[in-house]
């Protein structure tokens, strides 16, 4: 990105804090360049461009006991299981399932990318795991916004084109995806 | 599918017994066509084709506790956690992350395709969430091969595409995807 053309908004989410998993949404709040410590708690539709890049402070640690457990209810396969087994497998590993790693980016999505209307996804395009998630792995996200489209038949929300990749430690990416999500217009003010 | 020209082979796998979500992986038998019960109980690159469909027998009940536990840990928006605050969002509805159903069509993909490798996929293609899973929802999957390529690099080896559409018990998709797994060559036999 040009630094002497920066973007409509650049905004950094405040550090996770021990909360965050709680039931209520994250809010957001610290803004590079914005004194207000809310100024841009919500963005809609209108204070999205091409080029803005949302990062999370917040940085997820996976466990071994995590692994097995997300792997023992949704993906039961042995290199998801036992470190003893994983060895004669593929990964040769214990490595998270594909889908742990899409869960634990959605937590990071969400204390990371500040929409009005929440995280509601419609799809995502070009999900790819390069190289998989182990334990002791901390994970964080980068997001770009790639496209934003105004919707034809409903006027009061838009499509927000995300490309996120979630980075391992190493700075290396454990997972890439082009996100879709809905973002809503900003609702008219009454006087 | 052309009924007078099927797929070179058709299989479905057995029923789900309550065992499933256990730590082995699911192992596939019944195959419609073939006596013998154990005859594809593993699929290799050379057995794949485009046009073979697999169905899963086996279904997925989604309750609200399940919904609530997944959103708690991972997507933690109101419209996964309550339905009572639900009620005032979006989906008006409890309804599960987007990513509690890819999990959940995971479960059905390893009880429904017989790789021989187990199910290791390299990414996914055109992932949408056409509409949302609700509590008591009950889900099944549809595989259908489009594509079996060689890998140049690893002869042993090479990567199905596969279109899966997770439904409901109206038999609308609530999930759609190509997801790329990875295939492997049948071992030579030695005398």
């Amino acid at each position: 990105m040009d630094e002497n053309n920066p973007p409509l908004i650049a905004l950094r989410p405040r550090k996770a804090r021990s909360g965050d998993r709680a039931v209520r949404p994250v809010r957001h709040a610290a803004a590079r360049g914005l004194a207000k410590e809310n100024a841009v708690d919500k963005a809609y539709l209108e204070d999205l461009a091409p080029g803005q890049v949302f990062t999370s402070d917040a940085r997820t640690v996976v466990d071994a006991d995590a692994i097995k457990r997300f792997g023992g209810e949704f993906d039961p396969q042995p290199w998801h299981l036992s470190e003893t087994v994983a060895r004669s497998t593929f990964f040769k590993e214990l490595v998270a399932s594909g889908w742990h790693t899409t869960a634990l980016t959605m937590q990071l999505i969400i204390q990371t990318l500040p929409l009005s209307g929440g995280i509601i996804g419609s799809g995502v395009d070009e999900l790819r795991w390069p190289r998989p998630v182990r334990p002791g792995d901390t994970l964080r996200l980068h997001c770009e916004i790639i496209d934003v489209q105004e919707s034809k038949l409903r006027p009061a929300s838009g499509t927000v084109r995300v490309r996120m990749t979630t980075l391992n430690q190493n700075d290396q990416p454990v997972q890439t995806m082009i996100a879709n999500l809905l973002a809503f217009r900003r609702p008219e003010q009454t006087a």
